[in-house]
């Protein structure tokens, strides 16, 4: 046995057992892939009244505009993952302020929590994942260049939550996905 | 190569290509374990002021009492997982008011999203992963059998938003873990 894979992994769909419904089963190594969605955390970030986005420098939608957001990673929490994924895509410094939406995207296997937040400054440095980074009047926002349906929904519900301090964070508009 | 695994997987600590960050990688067949915290959802459903509770039938805290909540599976919303939770566990009815609560256990890789719910009607029928389900006036929770940390909160988090239509979702409590 070497160090290096000398095979492909080779899963099938059995249900294993104890369970209700069918897993990926690796028929080489018996590992059991369960796969759960996976959680997606951004923010909502202004600074004196202009939203915070990035232009995407990676796929899907290499080229545009999208608020940072990631996957959580294990070890932290829904608001340290929005936090560093800031950091790393805006160099923003963010303060959060509460959730503004939670959107499921069943066919992607995604649930989303994005915060509602403020910039600590206005001074920002794209990552590795952003071609560039800015901050947006509701004027300017480029409506036509927005990366995914979710950055929309939560752009609009930024706006609708803006004059309140309470309410019951959005989830996916009744149009659907 | 019969059908059936003829060795356990063997996972070693390696930085993909193109990665930040160590993933476990299966050093028999290749396959990559993106590992990312899991999402649980749950609710916390009353039913003329009494409060849906389980008593586990399984490991862990077998015995203890906690919400009807489990892990989101693929192809469903965060409502839908609560929905079919509630049926699988309590054989309950529910209907979503809106999200309680956003928790995470970064310790054990999970983000808890806890609905406000109500019964849509008092029937229940505990599932093959509950000993009971029952409704429990406020005086009367066993307080002393509740099955983990994050049902308290939950619990006094209802409690807390009992008056109200509109308020930010709860997080963690400030003294942590």
């Amino acid at each position: 046995m070497t160090n290096r894979p000398d095979h492909a992994p080779a899963f099938e769909q059995r249900t294993p057992p104890g369970e209700d419904r069918e897993r990926a089963v690796c028929v080489r190594c018996g590992f059991i892939d369960y796969r759960n969605p996976r959680i997606v955390v951004g923010a909502v970030a202004d600074w004196q009244g202009r939203i915070l986005l990035c232009r995407r420098a990676i796929e899907p939608r290499i080229g545009f505009w999208t608020l940072p957001a990631g996957y959580l990673e294990l070890g932290e929490s829904a608001e340290e993952g929005a936090l560093r994924e800031a950091r790393e895509e805006a160099g923003a410094d963010l303060e959060i302020d509460r959730v503004l939406a939670v959107y499921s995207v069943p066919r992607i296997g995604q649930v989303q929590i994005i915060f509602r937040a403020r910039l600590n400054a206005a001074s920002l440095a794209p990552g590795a994942e952003s071609l560039e980074a800015a901050l947006f009047e509701w004027a300017d926002i480029p409506w036509s260049d927005i990366a995914f349906p979710t950055v929309n929904w939560a752009l609009q519900h930024h706006r609708q939550s803006m004059a309140k301090a309470d309410f019951a964070p959005f989830s996916n508009p009744v149009e659907g996905l």
